[in-house]
């Protein structure tokens, strides 16, 4: 890959690094199809099923990544994070695998399934309002006060690497299925997530477009794209999409994705709700609203995918009970 | 292994057969494990995900198998078959692929995704009143009519072999992580699951410990087991799960069973919605009742599992939204 700002920030070998530290740590979890779903679209999808990860979530990949690489005399000090839930989970996760203390600034609306499993990894758990605290603030007084090492949700390469492990592997899946995917959709919040994604496809399968998909009034990345500048969400803006609310994309990611995404595309709360329902029908796998949001641009058609293989991210399945049993609620036209 | 009753009907070999048909076509279902449900239980818990499998169930593995080796010459007139739904998805999806037309017995109060799943497999359905008709006299009619082979739901060697194939996978797949079960469990409605799987386990891992579960009302495997002969089940019985309402023993499962099972397990309707609540919590897996009452089993302590490796079969997800939404509403102690 040659030189360019995004190979400045994360390359191809990132990720293999990366893959090499998750080896046997990580679950490799699998790509999933059904072909009455693919039936009833019209196109062949695939889906990366990330709920089966460790923590329910991708964010363990990241988390345990960066970790794994803080020098042995700073590891006492442990690891302070600020995230919604899966990033919660994530670091709370792999600072107990590798034997670190974390402490974890949770929103006072975050999903209580998020807040109690984020606990049971053995991690303090500290709230705030994301409406009206800085989490950056607090995360920062944290860190100073205990020289614990932030471990940022998402502008981080080696974070951006660990998430990236995921479109590898199922890119590599596929293909050693003989099958290729035109159309590559993966949640975006901050664009952690997506930047790894889109280094490992563009890297992989060099022809296949790229895009993020985000909730309405959170579609920064998207309208980030268009602008080709960093735009960010109003602040009034509200989702059930509680993974994906990040008030503008990262300097980093952006950096990255600016460069090797196609496009962004957005949906609404409606549209991740009945992809919910659409994954419990025919993939048998539980999704949260956030993790459904690319699951919901293909079959809505955000991006033509009429005839097309298309792999999307399901990259979360932390939901709570009683928004699951709404989205089951939902009738639907498949 | 020597000759016995039940090598009469069923060896590793016959698994091993199977294997090879559905290597391909089957999905290679994962091996779920949560770190934190193993926290909450005591032990080490394994969970064979067979929602994930083609049809949502374990009963593509046998139907497939057993429609594969129907003659050419008997191809065209088809297959016919009865089933409160898994099978009868197994059996339009496995006819379907191999080219076959297919007619499928359903009762009337089978959940509504099971009958439209069905039919989107390209079957055709007819229903029955599963407590006031008689589906073998129903099926043997319309075999006998249509000149199509039937295929039964359990009672047979090669469906029996084909469900094997499950427990084979399972087991080498925990054997190569360096994991071997103490104790494995499986649901079991007329038996050919657990026959299937008794008879791999046997031969892979010896010194597992291998269990039926059925819900209360349908114990009947459980009796038979102690009473050594085939009781049947009290007909005013009722219960949530579905896919377990089998009225007795099958001839040739229990000859297999009554042989390789270390005894039978029994968990109430209620048990096995808590387990539902806990695979959706743990593991992102979408069960159905009568998929879950093996975990039921296990989590609820019907077999001491404490400080044990515990390998479950969740055998199916085909669940119905309000079904699936109710068994979310229980609070959950772990």
């Amino acid at each position: 890959m040659p030189s360019s700002p995004a190979s400045e920030v994360l390359t191809f070998a990132d990720i293999e690094a990366a893959a090499q530290v998750l080896k046997g740590v990580a679950v490799v979890t699998p790509v999933l199809e059904s072909p009455l779903l693919n039936q009833a679209l019209g196109f062949r999808l695939r889906v990366k099923a990330e709920p089966l990860q460790i923590t329910g979530s991708f964010k363990f990949r990241g988390a345990y990544n960066a970790i794994s690489r803080i020098p042995e005399a700073e590891r006492a000090a442990g690891v302070v994070a600020y995230s919604s839930g899966n990033h919660a989970q994530g670091v709370a996760a792999a600072a107990n695998m590798l034997g670190l203390p974390a402490v974890i600034l949770m929103p006072k609306d975050a999903p209580k399934t998020k807040v109690e499993l984020t606990r049971a990894w053995g991690a303090e758990v500290a709230t705030f309002d994301r409406f009206t605290e800085s989490r950056e603030e607090m995360g920062l007084k944290l860190q100073k006060e205990r020289g614990a090492t932030l471990i940022k949700p998402y502008d981080a390469p080696l974070i951006m690497a660990g998430q990236g492990t995921l479109a590898a592997e199922a890119i590599r899946k596929c293909q050693d299925d003989g099958w290729s995917p035109d159309i590559f959709i993966s949640p975006a919040g901050g664009g952690g997530l997506i930047a790894g994604c889109s280094t490992a496809v563009r890297h992989l399968s060099s022809t296949t477009e790229v895009y993020s998909s985000e909730p309405a009034g959170f579609d920064d990345t998207a309208r980030s794209l268009k602008a080709g500048e960093r735009l960010s969400n109003d602040p009034e803006a509200r989702s059930i999409c509680d993974a994906l609310l990040a008030p503008e994309p990262g300097e980093l990611t952006f950096q990255v994705n600016s460069e090797r995404l196609t496009g962004g595309l957005c949906v609404t709360d409606d549209e991740a709700m009945t992809a919910m329902a659409v994954a419990f029908k025919y993939l048998k796998l539980v999704v949260e609203p956030g993790g459904a949001v690319a699951l919901a641009a293909a079959i809505t058609g955000k991006v033509d995918c009429k005839g097309k293989n298309v792999l999307v991210v399901c990259s979360g399945g932390n939901a709570d009970p009683d928004v699951y049993a709404e989205a089951l609620k939902r009738p639907l036209a498949i």
